[in-house]
């Protein structure tokens, strides 16, 4: 890697390995979730997600390369946590607890490297792909925001009294 | 894991896993990277990572139990890909503006995590942790954003140019 074109080439095939992964994972989240705000925030977020794997592969088009992934191993760790809770979890409540913990672990992945994609692609001019980027650490955030809403709110009271 | 006790106790040993790596593999970075200004944030923030984990140790000791970590899959792919990237640079301002998200990614895992471990504290009435989790919390956002602004104001102007 010879520059910030190459990092961001690298970096753009690494997010596109998350956000499929995080297509893939989402929906079997989503079943063995019992609570029904948490339940339909991950799935609201599942289908701004297929919309977030569709823009990074538009950014691949304009660079004219083939949309292709490279293994992250930070989201398979990730996504194995947010397994692992799923099966380990004596009851719903908790389970909705630890889902929703590592949902937001996911997000914030997704936020450290959003900002710095939306970063490199405006540092090397890409105004359309900054602005596809931006558009998608923008919901990135919000889902985040909600998730954390609905954790106060409902989801660590109700595990607390599990 | 049968309540939200059980979870909190259980991220505590993977966020303490978590802190002891970056103590760990800070220096090697710090050494690897040429940007003053970059050197110095890594430096104060690797004397941060260090009370952190303390502050970790201190809410184990709260809750009567011995400080055991737990390997934490995701840090530990963060790190690996943040060593990876400082091996693979071609030159120095390449190899900055790699390191530098490298650390934002690291920064963002905890930033989810700590989010989570506060919350889950305050909701089981622990003030005391919850105060340290939150000192720590504050800490990493601000981490995160020097690191924005250094690399938005140096390094990636340099790496561009690289």
């Amino acid at each position: 890697m010879k520059d910030l074109n190459d990092l961001f080439g690298a970096l753009l095939k690494d997010v596109l390995h998350a956000e499929r992964q995080a297509v893939r994972v989402l929906p079997g989240l989503v079943r063995r979730v019992g609570d029904s705000a948490l339940k339909e925030a991950l799935e609201a977020h599942h289908r701004e997600t297929v919309t977030q794997a569709e823009r990074l592969e538009r950014i691949f088009a304009l660079l004219g390369r083939i949309p292709r992934a490279e293994t992250c191993e930070a989201i398979q760790g990730l996504v194995d946590e947010a397994r692992a809770v799923t099966e380990d979890a004596g009851d719903a409540d908790t389970r909705d607890a630890g889902v929703l913990a590592a949902a937001q672990a996911i997000e914030h992945y997704e936020i450290a490297r959003y900002g710095t994609l939306a970063a490199w692609a405006e540092e090397l001019g890409m105004d359309e792909a900054a602005g596809l980027l931006r558009l998608t650490l923008d919901e990135e955030k919000r889902a985040d925001a909600l998730l954390s809403g609905i954790a106060r709110q409902r989801i660590n009271r109700k595990a607390r009294a599990a």
